[in-house]
């Protein structure tokens, strides 16, 4: 018997690494802060990523690939960006290596290149770069197009998937006529994730906007989402930036407007990594292992036969091979695992640890009385059912499940956001955790000052939050609504 | 009037490159030898990833991802490999940035990495060193892994998706426990692409083996499909290679077998590349501009109405509109261009360059007489046809495009494969171009000669040829098969 996990509520951080090294998620890589993305771990992303990629599709967005190389001149020119962005990089410096003469590998000092290359940390540069040549009129606009691809930020201090050196993202990036689209756009793709946030993820998701000193560098407004993980602290599992023409005069990108004057294009930029992979299994696992909403799980539905002989799992197979062809049939993703190399309660185990939302179990027993023991990972509770109608029981079960896990985590969020008034109840709460609703005096002093005294940002400037007038929970300035905060991963 | 495309039989280069241009599929990037991919070439390249990603998945393989940095000892690990891509790779030597004084950014000498990474120009040795983890016993293996992701290899000259230093493709690592399995897996993948070559891109390609002198750096056996283009040329359009056991002892991936005893794994690995876009362009496409097979086309079907008031219009749209609804639920991909920037003819024009396999033309009197005028792009014609049932007309015709594409494609190479027998005669052809069926007496010697002297070389020794007792056609040694010759791109 493997070693229990350890529990949630005695090492967080732990119990997190283990699940994503049991549920055979991803790993370390010996490359350092790289990590690899383990087959079970990478079909979530690729669930992840088809429904995204229909989403932005549905919203008139086409997909196209950019360089991986940022030439070192381009990450100069828009400055804040810059300075964003080049202190965490990987530069290429030559294009060869050579023979070191004792059988090993060297650098050839030979190619060294003229101007060194970024590992793009981001792709505004490039893709601004190429636009200059796509936009020349407002009929060449909107231009709206999103890229799926790896990205490379160096990285001191890494946790698998929710910060590594390498990581896997999609990053839109559109050009738009007026600064009235552009900020619609920007606002858009913000809904479509936390639409999938809270539709695939389960994921209830705070919308709002960023303060300017959280703002993405080179944006004008940076907005995001912002879900509470089970140890009370924020992940933010999306931005989408509003850039105004930082860009478009950083590399020239002038267009002729109808009224027919040059003017500097209108961009916007968005951006979803696998640190979703990270959010999903902090939201919603429990101390008996990874909890997986159905909508994203590889395996939806495993049926685990129990028996002695080859002819007890003939028998039950075949009664289990034509549900397992109408399940296929309504595209759930189900698999037998008739695996004899295993028993069943290892299997039952392993296929808990690993998340897997319904599991079917069904022994001889079962077979004489026409039944099949059904098991739910959301709330771990097991029933007996006649086999008869399973099927249609089992695609209502999926979206029941779909729609607990989300309501668990927004009981959860419910429960851990707190409405604070005075500075020594904001000092009290934080080191509890959860979300804490203050007042700010707008201030980036303020916003440093409580950032160094409790280690806790403003996550966000919620959308579509009442104005409200208070006082400033630090400074006790006036305030006319309150913000977010929270001690964030 | 745009300026008419150069003529394949004049400047086939340039034709080739007009066309990729053109057909706005991509473009050179701002990156030394990097394309950037533009949406309707990306268009492509997805419906090509969905295609053979789910005949990888049909076979039992899964998908993952593993690092893009390759330490530069474990390139050192498998001698042959390191020397095979050491000659041409980017090399990363810094993490960091920082500003010069001067408003601009300098490496930061401060930031040298102990030991360089390579950016990946193929993960054998990275999947590999993960590889030995994963792998304790019999019951470990196979390992079916497949993942999609981006490549350098540093080019000197570069060729828009045929040869850029950096290419998206996708690279299958496998393991297993015996010999006889690791090659069967060579062979199934190759039968993999060759049918993905046939039935999707309409490529018609000989498989075949690669001479010692041509294999993958590591491998055992290199397994290929070649294809001939409309120049004469010929293009390797897939590998896969079975490994042998030399990565497994480079990388110490020893199992214990059914019999108790420690052994090294067995490996494969293969790949296709955004290559196979530039294939395609090259095979198919004429003088009019791309040709694409319908599997393949990212509209099938574009209608375009001819009117003069935008009352016309509405009456156009409103017989359209029905069409266009059958066409979606039948899974076509169809686009109905209304909009009214550009005249028809522009738009007739523009969709035969970018090689929409059918058009759909509708008029005032096509609406009198219920019809419509259909164009095929393949064969250029055009005819009139009622429009009740053109929704199943169109099913069909997608089809008989397809095959008919093929099928040019087909007799092309059987017009443009030669036996020849003697030097003089081998000479001569090469001048002319096409596949030579040629014996050769199996020695490096005479390859590299034949090679000086023509610029041909040996594409392959191709599977399932009649093993036919003649003469090397350079040395005049016996030689029991022949062998495919050609220049290559």
């Amino acid at each position: 018997m493997a070693k229990a996990l350890p529990k949630r509520s005695e090492n967080y951080s732990e119990w997190y690494n283990e699940i994503v090294k049991r549920a055979d998620l991803a790993e370390n890589s010996a490359v350092r802060g790289c990590m690899v993305i383990k087959p079970y771990g990478f079909a979530i992303w690729e669930k992840m990523q088809r429904a995204l990629d229909g989403m932005f599709k549905a919203t008139g967005h086409v997909n196209a690939y950019f360089p991986l190389f940022v030439p070192k001149s381009f990450l100069e020119k828009e400055e804040e960006h810059a300075e964003g962005f080049a202190k965490e990089c990987a530069v290429v410096t030559h294009y060869r290596l050579k023979g070191d003469g004792e059988g090993g590998l060297m650098v050839d000092p030979n190619a060294k290149l003229e101007e060194e290359l970024i590992v793009r940390p981001t792709s505004e540069a490039v893709i601004w770069n190429t636009y200059k040549n796509w936009i020349q009129s407002w009929r060449d606009l909107p231009l709206l197009i999103n890229q799926w691809c790896n990205i490379v930020r160096w990285e001191m201090r890494t946790r698998l998937f929710l910060r590594t050196t390498e990581f896997l993202w999609q990053e839109g990036h559109t050009a738009h006529a007026t600064e009235q689209e552009a900020i619609e756009e920007a606002e858009r793709m913000l809904e479509v994730y936390a639409t999938f946030a809270e539709e695939w993820i389960a994921l209830p998701v705070v919308r709002g906007l960023k303060t300017p000193g959280e703002r993405f560098a080179g944006a004008v407004e940076t907005y995001c989402i912002e879900a509470i993980m089970q140890d009370g602290k924020a992940l933010q599992a999306g931005t989408s930036h509003f850039l105004g023409q930082n860009f478009a005069k950083a590399f020239d990108v002038q267009f002729v407007n109808k009224e027919n004057t040059l003017e500097y294009a209108w961009a916007t930029s968005w951006g979803v990594t696998t640190r979703m992979i990270g959010a999903l299994i902090m939201a919603h696992s429990d101390d008996n292992g990874l909890v997986l909403p159905p909508k994203l799980a590889p395996i939806q539905v495993v049926i685990v036969p129990i028996y002695k002989t080859p002819e007890d799992l003939a028998k039950i197979s075949e009664k289990v091979n034509p549900i397992f062809e109408e399940l296929k049939a309504a595209g759930i993703s189900v698999k037998y695992d008739d695996d004899d190399k295993q028993r069943s309660g290892w299997k039952f185990a392993e296929y808990e640890l690993r998340g897997v939302p319904v599991r079917l179990g069904i022994g001889m027993r079962d077979l004489e009385n026409g039944t099949v023991e059904i098991a739910r990972r959301d709330t771990l509770t097991k029933e007996s059912r006649p086999l008869e109608g399973i099927d249609e029981h089992i695609k209502t079960l999926l979206d029941e499940i779909q729609q607990n896990i989300y309501d668990k985590a927004m009981t959860f969020r419910e429960e851990n956001t707190f409405i604070v008034d005075t500075w020594d109840e904001f000092k009290e709460q934080i080191e509890r955790g959860g979300f804490i609703m203050a007042h700010w005096d707008g201030t980036a002093e303020t916003e440093a000052a409580i950032k160094d005294e409790t280690k806790a940002t403003i996550r966000c400037i919620p959308l579509n939050s009442t104005e409200e007038a208070g006082k400033c929970v630090y400074s006790g300035k006036e305030s006319a609504k309150r913000v977010l905060f929270a001690r964030a991963y």
